[in-house]
């Protein structure tokens, strides 16, 4: 199953392209502004466009933060209307928080790996201009991925909203016992669950913090949520993966300074009776890549998968 | 998330029939006809459902191990092609064992429970009276599973075929260390495995031997395969929910005296190179349910959550 | 294995004893006093006991919670001195918390479980004055559990000692991301973890919170730490079972927010660079257990093994 | 926790010997002899072992298969009872099937690891000048293991017996469903399963087969016994670590084609109604490591924690 349109059914993408003729003209470079290096990383890659022919630009936190400032600043909402690609280098999580933001617009957006190889930011810093070429001239895999939409319900009033690609995660306090949840799905009741918290993932976030709690992998092609529990009291409670056509509920029955976090990123508190209600966002994010990447390549790599590790 | 239609967009449905204006004319009783008080059983049922107005016609292999010869028996071709509804009393390795069988006739299934509880025999033995009193007078609720499709290859040729409700199952024999398998899906390459063996489960079958081995729950409103390893020698390797819209091919790479189980009912011995394809067929089961099942209900009760278990 | 040496070297043990001849002359009680009908529980208890020929006296907190001043009412530190055996109704909550006040003293302890069965609270409520009758007579399992001292160590000096007989919980704040910890038993490195928490739980508490994320039953007479990880960032972390001859020591490498607790009831806030030390105590509980107990009944039927759960 | 005795207590071991005072006369060599290069491999291993001034047999099995007879070839008795040292090449099977042959003698052993690094084999194929420079000094650790007794009773009567270093598994034939087992440990009732087996493991076997099931990974400092259950029809058996002081005896309830397995290496037939007991032999094994070995550092390299994993 591809989880992409290969955007083979374009005939110029897998003709070598005259010079000049690029997909896109105008591209945004985001960068994790606090890691080491960054700022020379970004200057190479940025003259690197230029010379390719692409206009650039720096979004406008990331430009000051590393006080680069002979590319264009634009804010992320400038830049979401004018550019036509957004190059994202960093983690992981500098991608969640970018795509988070521009998810409204229709921006593909590559990542651009600094450190370990990351599931969404795939391409390896040492191959940038390989792919990043590839990509200019219309050699992608494409993959949309859709976001969730979250919010908090407390007295029948709505006091909180967000977005995540990955997770909204509930969770007890550091300093407290377990959470009960009362957990229910389009009309009907799933269950009740006494545990440390319960995480309902994108098959995005399939890989992220469920899988450290014993989550499956669900490939992005399926639509559905992981709801995984964290320490359940119950040693019969497993994860459970559900259409994710219909809204999940989730009422907080008991448990003090619980809280929902949205991609470990944005967090909400909760008190007994607040209800959490998470549904497929129309909002999404489209992530390019290179042509020759293949979703199970990166998790036997990630996952070190036989002969990559134990 | 419905995995059902509910058959309240029949208007007539919900109201009280006329008496005799039944939905079901020809019903067939197909019986675990090793499992004690089965005759008396069966012969309760059978004369009930025909006080209710309906023909009853016994499976050949129940009518003659029961030795319940006051209705007629037909073979299971047979009544796949003239009765409207088979009533399967027994447990869910009955209903799976009958339900290949009809799968190609548009034959809706009601399973008695006779025992525990089952995923998929869901009345309870006590209440069948008013469990088939709404079935037969439209209020149910209908829920179609696909079937399995399975071969295996031998230098190039085929020669096994099978079906599954449940799972195909790859395993080493008893004698003998781990196999190694090459698995792809698709065109795309996902892993290589060394491991006691490999499940691929259809939702219906997460609640079956892949639970055992640590599988998610899937629900069957999702069109997906559970990969679930069986002791992988990889600690990294874990289950994989992948969309069933492609065949999932496993090669044996090494490894003596394995087999390839389906549904744990019929078995295949592979020999190392042998390929095992599996896809989902065109076939598919309808189960009926009284009108009040619940998905999740079963789950709950079946799995001890909260307040039922530990 | 026997976890307990059988009072049956008493010889007078398995005799109906002489009226009068009891084996405790002065019992303590203690109430898990915010629960429903306590007082009237306890009422019944004493004027019970009283009516054997045994002096009754209250836990002072929960004679004054519960106002039942019929009795003598004892601090803690009293009672520990003056009594020969507290009988403790509540959960194994209530029991944790009054064995840990006592341990230093030779009291010996006896649970009778208000509510669900509790592995340390092992007297079913309605079974109490069976129970209680062999236990005054000599009749009587003995089990005797190490606790765990801990201490935290802050740039060199000791910030917070505690106790605990389950186990100390080290664990990331709910607003942040994993903790890293550096692991040591002895003069030996373990392991460098990255994960929301880590378990040390003494053999009692392998029955509690580890159980709940994936740690092994460990039996009482195994001289062992459990060490458990929460929500490893790495897939290859499992529970591991160390000598308890040698102390552990887990530096936080990195971190905001952590904080480790002891039997889930008291806190001490960690900050990076600070160093948690577990050790077995000297202190010791010694719990009492009606003569027909079994570590291995208890098991069964809190975790609903076959026949009694899922 | 130290497993080992360290031989510093040998005043002589951390200085450097007198040229010729070797603390091992006569070394047997034992080899995977199916190995590619394994000839070569020995043959340098014993011209450089006869240039310390060691005497050098090889093991019969091992001379033939490799047809290196310059060497004098000794039985597996014979080179028991008349080396002092034996050095085995090959992986931890190689190992296990050795060290049983020569449990009930005195025998040193060594493991050089020819491919993966061994939980037991763990000098790499590269440094054995160093380690058995060593050794043949006296710079040892030693680390020993007490085998497993194991014997089949049917009808009343042994019918087979063996020996194992890691484990002892019962498991389903692979044509079949599940085994039903009765688990009893010294006088008492531990549970019923129902599962495709149940592995008794040593700590040394913890890290072998059990770990790949789900078990605990348990110190060979500690006494024990570890309990896996193989895909248990319930959800809440978990694996469970118990004292080795008494034996372990499995019936098996039903079940047909099941089989022992010891270190999966030999294998007896069950029948329903056979007892397999397993006790702690008194028959034990001395591996010697290098001094700077470290069981927490094979841990980390073979599971590839922190840095060295996913």
């Amino acid at each position: 199953m591809k989880i992409t349109d290969r955007a083979a059914t374009d005939s110029a993408a897998s003709e070598a392209p005259p010079p000049g003729r690029l997909r896109f003209a105008h591209v945004a470079l985001v960068g994790k502004y606090q890691a080491q290096g960054m700022r020379d990383l970004l200057a190479d890659l940025a003259d690197w466009l230029q010379l390719q022919g692409v206009e650039v630009s720096l979004e406008a936190e990331t430009a000051r933060n590393t006080e680069l400032f002979t590319y264009t600043a634009l804010t992320v909402s400038e830049l979401a209307r004018q550019c036509d690609l957004a190059v994202v280098v960093g983690g992981d999580g500098t991608m969640l928080g970018f795509a988070r933001q521009v998810a409204q617009h229709d921006l593909p957006l590559v990542g651009i790996n600094h450190g370990r190889l990351g599931f969404i930011t795939d391409v390896p810093l040492g191959q940038f201009r390989q792919a990043l070429t590839d990509l200019l001239h219309g050699n992608w895999v494409e993959d949309t991925r859709h976001l969730i939409d979250g919010e908090v319900i407390r007295g029948g009033r709505r006091i909180f909203a967000g977005q995540a690609l990955n997770d909204v995660v509930l969770s007890r306090g550091a300093t407290n016992g377990m959470v009960e949840f009362h957990v229910e799905i389009g009309q009907e009741f799933v269950a009740r669950l006494l545990a440390d918290g319960l995480i309902v993932a994108s098959p995005t976030g399939s890989t992220a913090y469920a899988l450290a709690v014993g989550g499956p992998i669900v490939h992005p092609g399926l639509a559905g949520w992981v709801l995984t529990p964290i320490a359940s009291h119950s040693l019969t409670t497993r994860p459970i993966v559900l259409p994710d056509s219909e809204e999940v509920r989730i009422t907080v029955v008991s448990g003090r300074e619980s809280a929902a976090n949205f991609d470990m990123q944005r967090l909400a508190s909760l008190l007994p009776g607040d209800v959490v209600c998470v549904r497929r966002s129309s909002d999404k994010v489209r992530f390019l890549h290179p042509r020759d990447w293949s979703y199970y390549a990166t998790l036997r790599e990630k996952l070190h998968w036989y002969g990559g590790g134990a």
